[in-house]
């Protein structure tokens, strides 16, 4: 059913006229038109002139049907005995013509008569409602969800991207919460899938091919064992929708991105000797951050900054810069940017604020018209700039960040860069890149995507964003990247009271949180639900390998950490290997005392030494039937947290050598020095928690939806 | 509708009647006049022997009315014409008795014609279920729900301990997922909700007054906006339900508990000098925890343990004994329990393990039964002991605690304890008592509520549990003692997963979840959602003052993080001020820069100096209009971490000497510097978080949800 191709000429002639009336709808007859020129099954109807035509007409749409004068002189029908419903065969729609044409001449005798409609009687099945709207941040939508007023009442709705195919639809009947309601409940039939995706697939075609289709309504479609029919069409046309929003080439996306991110040269244009402006900040951090590239201080008056030749424009500059980072106030910004574009640089990492967040929205627009003249990319402005560690570079005037590894972290706002900057640090978190993108004027979350989706040094892409200003270029860009590597965001401004806070912040339009809920999930991206998770999830999942299976174990000393790390399995989507098999089952019961459990989660009890955790993760790595495993640890004397922590770390890797790599995440149950043998089962690749059953197993649950969504599983 | 008095003598008597029978559930004629018996609206009905008789009866019950043929002779009724539906008036009634008459005599000429019944016809309102189940922690449940298929997919039921009162029958109405559909949606009608409240209140009554009804359904009931009719009645008794737990009186728990917890002398029963040994290393927590009281090592051999004189029984100690600690094998236990209890001591701390968790269920028993006949209680067994700071108590094999404060915590299991311990100790968080209840052959979580309830020591109390041996005692003595102190509970075994691993665990039978859920929130209790939530919240509430009002505001530096915050006040059931009064509005204005926004969030913008964090949040503290302050700090040079946290500490104190006192939390966005000052607002009355912006709205959520629950609010 993918890329399903409709009878795109009829629909454009039926809009054509609807343009031309100056209509801004369809009326009830064209929308059925445009549904059958997609095949989007609609009741069938027809009118007849014959006795035989009926029987011939009925028994092709199949029984029952009802059937109706048609007459500009019969206003009341059913007064006039003009309607029957509820006609079984083709005897009775004969006779069933034969009735309503001499009730008809009894009503009115001299009533012209146009013949009599029969139409497909629509009955049973399921009441659900197939739609579309269109999105300022996404674009054309598909929804989906049950018809009735309980249903309204819930909420239970869901929406794709459109076009969306036939797995997305799949994955939208699934997808609400009454989904138990279409496989049939209590006797009842299941809807017909088939009918139903199909149903979707052709609404997301019709309003991606027809973009001046703004909403479109089918409420109720009559979903039952056979069929999927749509008993009222609702079409909304605009003819006039916003222009589309300017995105450049993705090579040349990257192209630029990779200048900017790793530049051979940077200019810093407002360099200062003074201490405590900005300038003089950039210049430090450059310094001593250890960045190996070329450095320009651009200044007006001083001959070099820092002990470096300093140049009055970086058009006096003899050689190529490829990122020039901006620490002037926002009144010379503009002229500043405009030298760079004729500069070639590849882009200007827009620190000053005084733009589109103080209501200076014309000057932040002349930076865009900038920018787009001349080719050169803007981070910003009001930003705390950007590190990229693979290049020791710190292109920020905040402290200095070196803790290289593999996530690549960005935020819209400061403040939750500056909270990424100290987590990291504290917990000893290995980035690749933290980017600030404050008011996004140009550079903005798919653009980062882009960088690094080919990007060595990046393994994880966690994003802090208020706003997608184009979500549906991320959603695409995002729907490929999340399937090499795993995309994390956390979107804020989720609830009513949040997006009233960003529409405050920024003046950004906040969207919707269900659509950016299933857009996401739909694009292969995992959610966090707060700021400390979003920087757990940055920290742990990178340094887990991909499970090959869904089956996991719990291997632990306190049976009280079993049971909740059991409920933060099902929280998290995890599904723990049950029941055992029997041979596994007396393997495990093997090493463990006969008073524990081996029933998963395999509970070795409180007092046993090391080799009772040795030999029991040995065999949950050596099993192929198992694909992950949780620690629990409860502190000993008998098993002191660090002789646990080195154990677990050697069997893990003596396993890996024999090509056993599997998850392994731990929840440590102890006092204080529980922390450090956290601290050094992650840094050995073992994500471990302190004080917590709920973090390794969000961590792992994280590494599961992706792995799942990128279809590695 | 409290405390309803129905006709106990008419129930009583259908009652015995069943039991005489031998039957295990009701008929449908005795269901409807139980529910009669206790004023349940029913359908009316009767029957009548003429058209008089009938016109005047149906006009008595409101039309329209069935009318029906009663005949032991006409089994098929409908097809005997002796049905008549939808009956509209007197004038009807009259003829339609005349008409069933007639057909019943042509269809058989001979039968026995006993009348004709007369019944009210239900139609239209809102179909809902009112039902009672008996569980086995809980005891009688009253439940209440929507009717048909989609609300059974959704599970949308909730639950209340019975009897309820109006006030919880209102809280159930209000409960369900699908809450709104009662309150009339798509202009229907909303239903009447006394009928339906006294409805549930009945049920409810009913089964508490008669135990031997084990479940019930009013199913349909049909709820319009002029009555609540239940239209399908089924009654399911049990004549031999299990005997009622034994329950001490309250105030003997309390004494019992007063000395076992305060004890002015502690035996050890096992004491020894060996180290590595429990009853060794519980002799050194007695005596470097700093314990003020006596202490009676128990030892067979040795003369004396740790320099203290050694007796070889309880019993050879001259003086009295308040707590005995046991730390000998589990084959000892019994006749040791024996000599304590002939001794009068008030309660054993059952270190060893080896009793129910390991299978030895009929060892447990006996202590059970020891403890019963001695009236001695007891704590565990399989348990780490416990700790009661204020007397320096560290009756336990653990690392030594001493750590003063306000919270008293206990857990189930061992390791949990552990982490609480850890967890504690690396927070800096102050607590009066850390408690291991293990196996809970006698002391459980109610006997320790009475006990903190009238401790002074103790603020607020928090429990981790999988099961609850006496849900319904628990229950009531958390819904007093939940008014005074906040009562925390992380309640494992949650999910179905979760839920299995428990059973293995303990073999506690684990409840539905959703019973505890709903039960726990009638009783006032705050329920924590992970391990380390229940430990944050056990750190925070406490140092909160109570909020006066709902009102809450952000002044935060960081955009982002007032994004954020409003989430989480979202998420939190928390209001913020909206719209900020003008005047307010103007306040706050004239403290930050233009470009601010003063509309809740309070922006004040990322680079201001501490002067306007001080003024905006004294602002904010001064007027009576806003209840508590939520901050945001962002991490810059002209506001260091320190300096903020100073300021704000000075403000709070000075604000806290005029006798404004409002709950203040805050979330640091910053590098690692912001621990310090997270640490330093905390010891001084803000419970502040670095790196998230979810903890602190977590914590002031649990205060207010608290203090609604408590009537403070």
């Amino acid at each position: 059913m993918d890329n399903f191709q409709g009878d795109k000429a009829k629909v454009r002639a039926i809009l054509d006229a609807v343009k031309k009336a100056g209509r801004d709808s369809l009326t009830a007859p064209e929308g059925k038109l445009v549904c059958e020129a997609y095949g989007i099954a609609v009741p069938k109807e027809g009118v007849v002139n014959s006795a035989a035509e009926a029987s011939k007409l009925a028994g092709s749409m199949g029984f029952p049907v009802v059937m109706k004068i048609v007459s500009p002189d019969i206003l009341h029908k059913t007064e006039a005995g003009g309607v029957i419903v509820g006609v079984k065969n083709a005897d009775d729609a004969a006779s069933a013509y034969e009735t309503i044409l001499a009730n008809a001449k009894k009503y009115k005798a001299d009533a012209q008569i146009v013949g009599i409609q029969v139409q497909q009687m629509i009955r049973g099945g399921t009441e659900v409602i197939v739609g579309a709207i269109t999105d300022d941040s996404f674009g054309k939508l598909v929804a989906f969800g049950l018809g009735g007023v309980l249903v309204e009442v819930l909420k239970d709705v869901t929406f794709r991207l459109a076009p969306a195919t036939t797995q997305d639809a799949e994955s939208m009947l699934d997808g609400i919460q009454a989904a138990e309601m279409l496989r049939g409940v209590r006797g009842g039939d299941a809807v017909n899938r088939e009918a139903l995706t199909s149903t979707i697939v052709r609404v997301s075609q019709l309003v991606s091919d027809f973009p001046e289709i703004a909403e479109m309504d089918l409420n109720p479609v009559f979903a039952s064992k056979d069929s999927a029919i749509a008993a009222d069409v609702r079409i909304v046309v605009n003819f006039s929708p916003k222009p589309a929003r300017f995105r450049p080439e993705e090579k040349d996306v990257v192209a630029s991105m990779n200048r900017i991110m790793k530049p051979k040269a940077v200019a810093v244009v407002g360099a200062s000797n003074e201490a405590g402006k900005i300038g003089n900040s950039v210049m430090k951090n450059l310094i001593n951050g250890g960045y190996q590239g070329k450095i320009y201080p651009i200044n007006p008056k001083d001959a070099e900054v820092m002990g470096i030749k300093a140049y009055k424009s970086v058009k006096d500059v003899p050689d190529e810069i490829d990122t020039a980072v901006f620490a002037v106030p926002a009144k010379f910004v503009a002229s500043a940017l405009k030298e760079c574009g004729e500069k070639k640089i590849a882009g200007a990492i827009l620190i000053p604020s005084g733009f589109g967040e103080t209501g200076n929205i014309e000057g932040q627009e002349e930076l865009q018209r900038i920018g787009r003249e001349y080719n050169i990319r803007l981070m910003g402005p009001n930003i705390y700039g950007f590190y990229y560690t693979p290049a020791n570079l710190c292109a920020t005037f905040c402290t200095a960040y070196d803790v290289k590894g593999s996530t690549a972290l960005s935020s819209q706002s400061g403040g939750i860069g500056m909270a990424i900057i100290g987590f990291s640090r504290s917990a000893k978190m290995g980035v690749s890149a933290i980017v600030g993108l404050g008011n996004k004027s140009d550079i903005d979350e798919d653009d980062l995507l882009l960088f690094f989706e080919q990007d060595d040094n990046t393994k994880v892409i966690a994003q802090h964003c208020e706003d997608l200003k184009d979500g549906r270029a991320f959603a695409e860009v995002a729907k490929r990247v999340s399937k090499k590597k795993p995309v994390i965001m956390l979107k804020a401004g989720r609830t009513a009271a949040g997006a009233a806070a960003a529409s405050s912040h920024t003046g950004a339009l906040a969207g919707n949180d269900k659509i950016y809920e299933d857009v996401l999930r739909q694009s292969g991206v995992i959610r966090a639900r707060s700021l400390r998770q979003m920087l757990e999830l940055s920290r742990g999942v990178p340094i887990l390998p991909t499970p090959k299976g869904e089956n996991i174990v719990i291997i632990t000393g306190a049976g009280g950490s079993g049971v909740l790390l059991s409920d933060a399995c099902v929280d998290n989507g995890l599904k723990l290997l049950k029941p055992m098999p029997d041979d596994l089952d007396a393997a495990f019961r093997k090493f463990i005392p006969p008073f524990g459990a081996a029933c998963n989660p395999v509970d070795i009890t409180g007092g046993e030494p090391p080799i009772t955790y040795v030999n029991t993760v040995r065999l949950g790595l050596e099993d192929d039937r198992i694909h992950a495993l949780i620690l629990g640890y409860w502190h000993t004397i008998v098993t002191p947290p660090m002789v646990f922590a080195r154990n677990m770390v050697q069997i893990v890797n003596e396993m890996k050598a024999k090509g056993k790599i599997k998850p392994v995440v731990a929840s440590l149950a102890g006092d204080v020095e529980v922390e450090e043998a956290a601290q050094y089962l992650y840094e050995n690749g073992i994500p471990a928690y302190a004080y917590s059953t709920e973090l390794p197993v969000e961590v792992l649950g994280a590494k599961y939806q992706w792995a799942r969504a990128a279809g590695l599983l």
